[in-house]
């Protein structure tokens, strides 16, 4: 019996348990404080009222024979890979439905996708990262490369021309915010192509993006069908944290070594898939409905407020920060030189406020504070005025 | 970068996709001929009534800010883990909330599950068989050793001497419908401890059990808390097929090399996976509300009442089968001596009736047919007037 042993390898706790473990001890010691939480990257807005709608009629469907849904496509049903392909036209993507495949969500595919490659690939991966990156390539048993992240370069690092097979982006990115240009993911659309190597492109923000010169898809740039996947998801589009669909897109061109990577994941789906929710995947297509659209829109708008209303404050404070404008994620530089644990316990002591630890995320994350703008907007500006307060009393 | 070189050795074309295409043309040719289908193992009667007000009543909670669920716990909400293990309680299984795993089904689970371990592991996997498990132990690189099924031993294996490290079983059995005894299941589960092997137990049709005697789960038997992983679904169980959602019970003391397996079991899903939709759990407790329990039980009653027509029609006609009693299907040996496909193509062109040709789940399979009890109970009828009356032209 062989256990797969890079288990071992991984971090025993979670950066997210630590900060609930440290929260409860400070609201059993406060129980009348009001604490407010800018940590957790989790909507509070309900679902569109359009969604609901849907969502509830596909439902009662299931509880009619005539209408009843039993396995679907395991790549999703058609209704809803012809939205997300309309989705991306208006941004001037081409893709075809086939090359859109339905997923419980992008977590699930991010770590999924793996099965497809051999063990020892080196991943590239920023350092700040979403764990999740970093974690499953642990488990695959891939050498994992960090690529720097920081003030120099404004938290967007660029080909450093060292080796590497698989590459992942986040843009908007999970935690900074910061969002790559197009001539610099062409860069890096460009370095894939060189290597042979594949772009993972997490584009699970993309929502949030209000400059129209910033891309939404790594597809918009030339050469990337043949170099990239991509996945999306409806978590942060139109608040599916808890109701569960994403998507990812793998290229009817896209091959290696006489493979089609295409081929693969279907076959990949198909076997270890059987498809999301039927109610679920209605919701989620009328997401794209003209109502829909809207209401998303509206929710999304008072996220961006909330952002405005951090970046502001912080700007206040003369901190420095990245994100915001085209994302739900404010990555800031802790005060006076504390660390990140330190910052985070003092706003927590002084100020009942919850944010995430920069270096939760890894070294490069060391000094740095990620703030989330899915809060309630008075909320989140009565957590900014006391976050004000404890900065001013360091300065 | 290095693929997955395993996915070369999958076999390309897929059982039903033929029987659909093969279906297809039939019904191309023949556009008034009603065709009808015993094949696939899908379901045909809507969600009960009382899981699709739950259902409903939770869509509707996630429209309202005060009611809304964002992520929830990966491992899947105490609620539906609390009722899952009161269930297990009424076959006189101890388990604890914490031991069960919510998933998307069964499918995923089975095929995730192999996360765990590393390459090279060798799979007992019997045949005929449900092809995800071997299909899965291709994509890992496993070595698969095949469990001789047949009549000889009622397709009902038992342990041959030989080493493994994963030992696949099926009870009631997916495609024969042959059920494991207490007794039998015994003689695994020491097999497995003396080999410090683990037992993969799909349960996916326990529901269909009418026999008191016969185990509904693995932990029936002593020594399995210690040597077996159970997934289970509420696909059969209620209805579920697209609705999504099953769960997989990894006991707390299951060990090996001094890892716990539960433990692992939910770092992979906390790292790769994101929780079932809220509103798809609450459907799935109501599955085990009074009411919820009684309406799902009155459409298994219907799927049983088909089995037995099934059953007494090839007895009529003195075909040898097994299945259908305590299970939704009923494999038949194919008359005079057809093959698989051979009576496929003759049932389908002389009766309009769809079936599965047993070769489809492995060699042993070949010169037997499975039926599936899903149907609607006029129209199995109907299909097996149809059945006799081609079987009476052969002999």
């Amino acid at each position: 019996m062989k256990l797969n042993e890079h288990f071992s390898s991984l971090e025993r706790s979670y950066l997210f348990s630590q900060i609930a473990r440290e929260v409860d001890d400070y609201q059993s010691a406060h129980p009348s404080a009001e604490v407010i939480r800018l940590g957790i990257g989790d909507v509070t807005r309900p679902l569109a009222e359009a969604v609901v709608k849907a969502f509830a009629d596909a439902v009662y469907e299931q509880g009619q024979a005539a209408t009843f849904h039993g396995y679907g496509p395991e790549q999703g049903y058609a209704f809803l890979r012809e939205a997300i392909a309309a989705h991306y036209a208006t941004f001037q993507v081409q893709l075809s439905a086939d090359d859109i495949f339905i997923s419980d969500g992008a977590k699930s595919d991010v770590g999924n996708i793996l099965d497809l490659f051999g063990p020892g690939n080196t991943a590239l991966i920023p350092d700040p990262v979403y764990p999740v990156y970093r974690d499953t390539n642990q488990m695959a048993g891939n050498r994992i490369r960090y690529l720097d992240a920081g003030r120099h370069n404004g938290f967007l690092p660029l080909p450093d021309g060292r080796p590497a097979d698989l590459i992942y982006l986040c843009s908007p990115n999970n935690p900074t915010g910061a969002v790559y240009r197009r001539e610099q993911l062409k860069q890096w659309v460009d370095y894939a192509r060189d290597l042979g190597a594949i772009i993972l492109f997490d584009a699970a923000y993309e929502a949030f993006l209000q400059d129209e010169y910033l891309p939404h898809s790594i597809y918009e740039i030339e050469g990337a069908r043949e170099c990239a996947i991509e996945f999306c998801s409806f978590s942060k589009t139109a608040g599916f944290t808890g109701t569960r669909c994403g998507y990812t897109v793998v290229p009817r061109e896209l091959e290696r070594g006489g493979f089609s990577l295409h081929d693969m994941w279907f076959r990949r789906q198909s076997t270890k898939f059987n498809g999301v929710s039927y109610p679920v995947q209605r919701a989620a297509a009328a997401v794209f409905s003209p109502q829909g659209e809207t209401q998303c829109r509206a929710s999304i708008e008072v996220y961006r407020q909330n952002a405005a209303i951090i970046c502001e404050a912080l700007r206040g404070c003369g901190i420095w920060h990245v994100g915001g404008e085209n994302a739900p994620y404010i990555w800031m530089q802790c005060p006076g030189g504390l660390s990140s644990w330190e910052f985070f316990r003092l706003l927590l002591n002084r100020a009942g406020v919850v944010g995430t630890p920069g270096s939760g995320f890894g070294k490069n994350g060391e000094g740095y504070f990620r703030l989330t703008a899915f809060g309630d907007t008075e909320k989140t500006q009565q957590a900014m005025e006391r976050i004000a307060d404890v900065i001013g009393r360091i300065s």
